[in-house]
């Protein structure tokens, strides 16, 4: 190797390009570096290179997501050796500190979410992975990277933040607010706790299409019905009227017992809000930018919980199994293909992924 | 008996009169008719005689809280003889709906909060209790009352919408904020926990002063700090440190564990979201008359969790051993008391608790 590669360089707010840079070294003995097959863009991207994330320098190569083989590893890496297929978590765990031993690895003392953003990311030929021991997952050489791509974030984070925070109970009712790439890796995920009915929510028609072929069971568009609160009413009404067992109750009962944002506006938290039954859980998925109202008038009295978070990844392996058996096929989310050199032509379609139809992106090496 | 007893009956906004009312009959064969022998005043009494709760309608009888003995029962009850010793709780449960069998009382199709509000409740000589044989609970006669009578709701309330949402560890740190009624039954039945702080937060020093009796390591007083933030920083900076282990985190990790908020207000609840330390809990207790707003664009990458509720009182039993062993002396509340015949001004007194030092009334029938 000529001791070059190329990669996506943050150059401030709105500039970005695919240039020529020095391949990464090992720095410590707990560095791995990788040597990228594929990698993909996720929306946080976006606002880093409009210039929305200050703590990203220019001169920061983009991306946290990715599947590579090990090229070379620090001499205390135990867990992999060179030429392992491995996945790349987004989130870098030194699994020691405080917050790794109590799964809130995304705030990890030495870690976090740190690759594209405050260290080199994922979107070049090579990167340097610290704490490679318990921030990579070893993976089949037989399996796609296109089945396993979506495993670097967009899978752990819908699971983890929307999924399991929800605490989903066989039969419950959910609604998935927002079917982008995030709302439909809810989807993906949610079958293995059982819902009665997994109601996507999303103004476009395009996208709650393909949410039914995801599996939702019914699909709204809050353009299309005089009122969501009604229209979910109506959906969950057979699971109320069962509860109720024939009894007009006094207060409103009525709603979804887990209501998932995936949006990141709080037009879209609102609707959570709206349609959450007594008892039931509002699990927030979405990066928000402002504040949004909290409707603590109405919500005092109805024993709902409502959770935040950053990934931490701690789902990974579980996801990698469930992906190995075929339960879950998260290549479908992968609607555009693209070789590494045309990254810049990626992120112009993934930009506008609403007029493209662009789920995710499948960005491949050109040597891979 | 006459036929006729004494009660506290609402007139309407602003009216509220000590007058003779028919004794209540068993309805039902689930009813018992307790006799009280002690009763108190709650917050929510003082909003309902103010005309703030429209669904409670002009002639019921107020009060939700009280100790009593058995005077008889319907042909279903079980559980209870003629002579027992009770405690009323606040939550009518059938223990049969989907609600109650998912400790959701709260919710109850036929009950849940009804005393005092949708039916006759106990400041009065004698109360009916629909379902008695899950909405009673049985004490020893030489329990005294005094010990007794915040079973009926604070403690309960205190205790699971505040302490047991909050979910807290050993070793955590917790700030309530709001050192009133319900501040304080937080304080008192945190203890098994074993939080390593427990920090009150009020504007009031007298109250902060009480809150130090009741067993809180630090008291904070907003008006006397330039930040309630910094404060919580500086209490909670040897567990931070212990956590971080000498690393400088480039995130900020500060803050409790958990923060319960105990007023219903706007403010109070912003300093709950002010001081949350990432993976932290805000248990929100208060009632709540308007909006407030949610910093989502802070909180949605720190791992944090919101609950709110209606007491369901399923923890009754638990406290009640708690008390009966000498764990909670929940009788500390009692700041004033009087005798059934003085009903009116034990609300005149409660009504004006600041200026009087008030924290809870014990209020015993003239013959007990």
């Amino acid at each position: 190797m000529s001791g070059l590669m190329k990669a996506l360089v943050y150059g401030g707010p709105g500039i970005r390009s695919w240039k020529s840079v020095p391949i990464p070294k090992l720095l410590r003995p707990t560095d791995a570096i990788v040597k990228l097959t594929s990698t993909t863009i996720c929306g946080t991207d976006l606002h880093i290179s409009a210039g929305d994330v200050p703590a990203c320098k220019p001169g920061t190569i983009l991306g946290h997501e990715g599947i590579g083989i090990i090229d070379s590893i620090g001499s205390d890496v135990k867990n992999f050796q060179k030429g392992d297929k491995v996945i790349i978590s987004c989130i870098t765990n030194c699994n020691s500190c405080f917050y790794c031993k109590n799964n809130l690895q995304s705030h990890c003392l030495d870690g976090g979410w740190i690759l594209g953003y405050k260290i080199d990311g994922t979107q070049a030929e090579y990167v340097r992975i610290p704490h490679a021991n318990s921030s990579l997952y070893k993976v089949p050489k037989s399996a796609s990277d296109e089945s396993l791509l979506m495993l670097s974030d967009i899978l752990p984070t819908s699971y983890e933040i929307g999924v399991l925070s929800g605490k989903i109970k066989q039969g419950d009712s959910v609604a998935i607010v927002g079917a982008g790439p995030v709302g439909l890796s809810c989807l993906l995920t949610v079958s293995n706790f059982k819902p009665s009915k997994v109601i996507m929510i999303d103004l476009d028609d395009n996208r709650l299409a393909a949410s039914r072929r995801f599996g939702a069971t019914h699909a709204v568009n809050p353009k299309r019905v005089s009122s969501v609160k009604d229209e979910i009413e109506k959906i969950t009404s057979d699971i109320t009227a069962k509860r109720t067992n024939g009894v007009i109750p006094q207060d409103d009962l009525s709603g979804v017992d887990v209501a998932i944002e995936c949006v990141g506006v709080p037009a879209a938290f609102d609707t959570c809000q709206e349609i959450i039954a007594p008892g039931g859980r509002i699990a927030n998925v979405g990066v928000h930018g402002k504040k949004v109202d909290l409707r603590l008038q109405d919500l005092w009295i109805k024993n709902i919980g409502i959770t935040t978070g950053l990934v931490s990844a701690f789902s990974t392996e579980e996801l990698l199994s469930r992906i190995l058996k075929g339960e879950i096929d998260s290549s479908k989310l992968v609607t555009h293909r693209f070789k590494m050199s045309e990254m810049e032509k990626a992120y112009e379609v993934f930009s506008n992924a609403s007029s493209n139809g662009a789920i995710k992106t499948f960005i491949k090496a050109d040597d891979a």
